[in-house]
């Protein structure tokens, strides 16, 4: 079987089991917002880490789809909440749930989504459940100091690169590397195997949100689905702007600077932002840190058995990584 | 030892963990709300119970602290989401998180507290963890579903008693009777001992909502340490509300009518609403029903084998729901 129609048939599976494991449906103001929300696709990339983690490590995916699922409405909640937060109107190009409802609606959707997470996550039959359980807890507790640190730093007018890569490092990379980690417990893997999966899932976690940073000025827009340039119009601090103003000096720090004072870029200001971010080195440098992190990730996956699954990952690591840019 | 010390050294129990268990400091746009919140007090219902019903079953309540401080940490969770939700100013006689910070960190606040809440519970030991975090989990899962109910009842016209008894039980009850049942766990009880407090807890909850209503109405505003008449003016669709439209005929039932479309009763009308409850005959009932609620409670309590926690239980059981009115 290929890789993409391996990955294509377990999105599926994780999309089946997220219909099929919510029968609820009173209260109605509840459930009908929240199945929307998981109805709502995405790459499911993060259940798809977990069933490969559990495969990699010897066991048997149809153990990790409890936890697999667990983890996209984890996932899920986070989203919910963090767009009432950061006031996004649109998601996976539907309205979100507070703009379609409201904010109070959206609060306890969150809320019950997280619930759910654990109840699912719960029905794993694994001697280790106290181990699972407590991974999961730890990358709620992370994801929610990382959102924290992602708004203090929207007002402070100092942030540095490594602010940042804290910042992304609990925010972004907790989660993924949660899914390696729970997906090889529930395979029952050792120490070693537990402790490269964790590994790799942090820098693929931490490497898919520096590229994220650099597509929303160098990628193609039909391919990335978001608008290019949305960060700077909003002026957010990637690692692309802080890198940036690291590097640079004179006329180009001060319009690097204006851009953090005055909350964000004028549209026809956008073309000159890239060229400094291009010439100082920005891109360079996000590119190069992506790209040590792919070599760092796969360096991990060799300490794990050679196997089928072992270069799915492999492959899955390139096909997130090495997006068209 | 007389059942107020023993009360208020549980307490000071839960209260010393609660301190302790929380060491993080940052980012501190988290932590300095999230430890306001749990320095607010309260009567600690809720892990006192997880203690004594683990002791009544013949455990050491050593090892049901962490349970203990898990629950109270939830029941904030929920608080401080519930506060937004309700645009309450006030909670404990100190401003609520979303008046002294503002709602996205309320939002974020209430997301740690629940993830903490899990953090602290799974430090149990026990063999039975799995089913402590499952009851745990569905305690989550109800709660946020009857806040949804009592949200629904807010803007909906019709709403039954037994509407009502459905929301509380999960938006009050529950709590109890997770509390109870969690302690039993804990302290290793059998089935037959797990059924008797999970229903004790359900029955103590329930009639302790009933009796807020009641307090609201008839209390005394010292005591009771909230305002009285409160419910009537916001038109909150109480028991005894409920109740005195379902037993009202000619104009009283009309007023009572005006008072939900009016969305709540003028300052000059409370004395009126309170004649209608009290010839109605809604105040007896709800007095029969908390006074009912108690001899089942404590029926529940005679199935277990006698001790000084059994004891400390029914004293506990009256002194919650004996206050003065």
């Amino acid at each position: 079987m290929s890789f993409e129609l391996k990955y294509s048939e377990y999105k599926s599976r994780v999309d089946r089991y997220l219909v099929e494991a919510i029968q609820q449906t009173k209260p109605d103001s509840l459930y009908k917002p929240l199945k929307y929300v998981l109805a709502g696709g995405g790459k499911r990339i993060r259940p798809v880490l977990v069933l490969l983690s559990c495969e990699v490590v010897g066991g048997n995916i149809d153990d990790a789809l409890h936890a697999s699922a667990g983890i996209e409405i984890l996932h899920n909640f986070t989203l919910v909440h963090d767009d009432i937060m950061d006031n996004a109107d649109a998601r996976r190009g539907r309205p979100t749930v507070h703009t379609r409802w409201d904010s109070n609606v959206a609060i306890l959707v969150g809320d019950e989504l997280l619930a759910l997470a654990y109840n699912i996550l719960l029905k794993t039959s694994s001697p280790r459940i106290r181990e699972i359980a407590s991974v999961f807890t730890d990358g709620v507790v992370e994801v929610c100091e990382g959102q924290a640190y992602d708004k203090q730093f929207e007002t402070r007018a100092a942030v540095s690169v490594d602010d940042y890569l804290l910042m992304i490092r609990k925010k972004t990379g907790k989660m993924v590397a949660v899914s390696t980690e729970i997906g090889a417990l529930v395979g029952n893997g050792s120490q070693d195997e537990l402790a490269a999966l964790r590994t790799y899932g942090e820098l693929v976690g931490r490497a898919f949100q520096v590229q994220d940073d650099l597509l929303d000025v160098i990628g193609d827009e039909k391919k990335f689905g978001k608008t290019i340039g949305g960060d700077l119009k909003e002026g957010k601090k990637t690692f692309l702007l802080l890198e940036a103003l690291r590097r640079s000096n004179g006329k180009d720090k001060k319009l690097l600077q204006m851009l953090i004072k005055n909350g964000g870029a004028a549209k026809g200001k956008i073309r000159e932002f890239r060229r400094i971010y291009e010439t100082s080195g920005a891109i360079d440098a996000a590119r190069d840190f992506v790209g040590r992190d792919i070599v760092q990730a796969k360096g991990e996956l060799q300490k794990l058995r050679p196997s089928a699954a072992r270069d799915m990952l492999s492959w899955f690591t390139d096909m997130l990584l090495h997006r068209t840019y």
